[in-house]
């Protein structure tokens, strides 16, 4: 099988996607300009044995691949519009390729994403997405609007990633109903999109959980320009499944240390409050508020009443420098 | 180092690049949409290995990775705005870093290209670049406008690269001036992005030359509807150093099959043949009218007036089906 084929056989979404003026099959994709609005672009790449186990299932990474980008869109505040995949594998293994296009397409398509273009090369499996969207223009939510006294929220529950991991979850193995909860946080991250788009006239500045809440938090309060944060351990928003199964102090770790959550983290001024109210009531989503926007001192944690210890803050890749 | 030392180290272009509202550190970037223009995304990945080898140069690397991009904004006769680097690496080597950044930037600030963001990870050594840029509504130059009758011309010298390739010419050597030419184009292709963007009101189908002659005007050919092309062999714009080195055989074989020349392969009607002489003339560039469009029968090449033998047609990547 060569490359057009694959991706013909794999990629097609079957449809006319509204904006896309050509798509998959030429040298470059054209989408039409939507006036009025800002272009946001987001992309990530997926290393197998560094972002996945090799023994993942294809329609998990799939499904991840396209799930974070969209959750960085979903942390913009702009709608979804396209997306490029550019795939590359050691070798088109049919029922490998079958549920990892199945899965990344159904969530395309959930999500209104057309999938536009890309590339398809052999080597070490490796994924990378690019997710361009739409805002109003001067609308996007970024990491730097924060300011002191405002309050921080997360939505839905935070560290379930990280206990699956903790717990060394996966697909091959009999699950109980909470460690089944667990896995699928960590393997089908659902993108807060809407959530996003409702918060752009809400929040001052907004980020997604991907390294861990303490290193996410960190990024907006360094970009809104070196803020600090009063964080109440009690008014985390923990996972149920996560504190029977690994019990409570290990389940705050994982909530504020743990990445991969796909939550977003978004500062309020608190004359908003009852507007934060009525957006949970109206999406159905937890959104819990944990703390204040403070001007400076890094963050502090505090469990009943006294600073908490503080936690290693996230993941990130590490290079030894050598040449 | 971690990611975000590396990226503020090397990949910071220092100055605010126009239409960026935010740039790299954020978790997505935000671009001023531009009224009456189309969006055209293109994306390519290089895997060490297989797109090059590992005692390739740095700089050639980092330049090819964007050259390669550029060549297919140009093949859509849009402009250059932007640009996403998802680079993978094994480790952190800050003499190749500074060498392939250095190249990158060097060609990006050439085409007014803002590096806008992307991603680092840990992994096989392996490169994405997606380049965005605009075009005006509805005149983006595709491979389906060609129709039979039409001229088909071809920008600069063919065969080049894969003469280097075929020599086995390295930067490592001690090369003979037309040997380093040879290399040069393998190494440090020049994308045809101005003449692109002209080509939008002559040209009716175009695209890069990537895959080799044959196979990318078959791809033309195919979009535009089943066509075919009768090409004259004394007509093609053959390498004087491939001629030289290899003898014109062979130069005639890398100009008909070989990739990676980058120059530009499209059709035009033929009473725009005084516009094309005259771009030519304006544009400082060779612009060669190789042969004609017929109504199908695949590709002729004929040699001294009887056709040519077939050679093989481009390269993809193939791999065995299994599973």
């Amino acid at each position: 099988m060569d490359e057009f084929e694959l991706v013909a056989q794999y990629f097609s979404q079957g449809r006319v996607q509204a904006g896309v003026r050509t798509g998959i099959g030429d040298d470059g994709a054209v989408l039409e300009g939507v006036p009025g609005q800002d272009l946001v672009v987001v992309t990530d790449t997926l290393v197998s044995g560094v972002h996945f186990a090799t023994e993942h299932s294809a329609g998990d990474i799939g499904h991840k691949a396209l799930a974070v980008n969209l959750s960085d869109i979903a942390a913009m505040g702009a709608s979804a519009g396209w997306a490029l995949l550019n795939l590359t594998l050691p070798r088109a293994d049919t029922v490998w390729l079958e549920n990892f296009s199945a899965a990344l397409l159904e969530l395309a398509d959930r999500f209104g994403v057309a999938l536009i273009g890309g590339d398809t090369t052999r080597g070490p499996l490796s994924i990378s997405v690019t997710v361009g969207g739409w805002v109003p223009s001067g609308q996007a939510l970024t990491r730097q609007g924060a300011s002191t006294g405002e309050d921080i929220y997360i939505s839905g529950t935070l560290g379930e990633a990280a206990a699956a991991l903790a717990l060394g979850l996966d697909c091959q193995q009999q699950l109980t109903l909470l460690e089944g909860e667990l896995l699928h946080r960590l393997a089908r991250p659902e993108p807060r999109v809407d959530l996003g788009i409702v918060l752009r006239t809400l929040a001052t500045a907004a980020i997604d959980i991907s390294d861990g809440l303490l290193a996410d938090l960190g990024h907006v309060l360094a970009a809104s320009g070196q803020l600090g944060a009063s964080i109440t351990a009690e008014a985390l928003p923990l996972s149920p499944a996560a504190c029977k199964l690994l019990g409570k102090e290990a389940a705050l770790s994982h909530a504020l240390a743990g990445g991969d959550d796909f939550e977003l983290c978004f500062t309020v001024p608190p004359e908003r409050r009852l507007a934060v109210a009525t957006l949970a009531r109206s999406s159905g989503l937890t959104l819990t508020c944990i703390g204040t926007v403070t001007p400076g001192g890094g963050v502090i944690v505090s469990q009943g009443g006294a600073p908490h210890v503080a936690v290693e803050s996230g993941y990130r890749h590490h290079w030894q420098a050598d040449g």
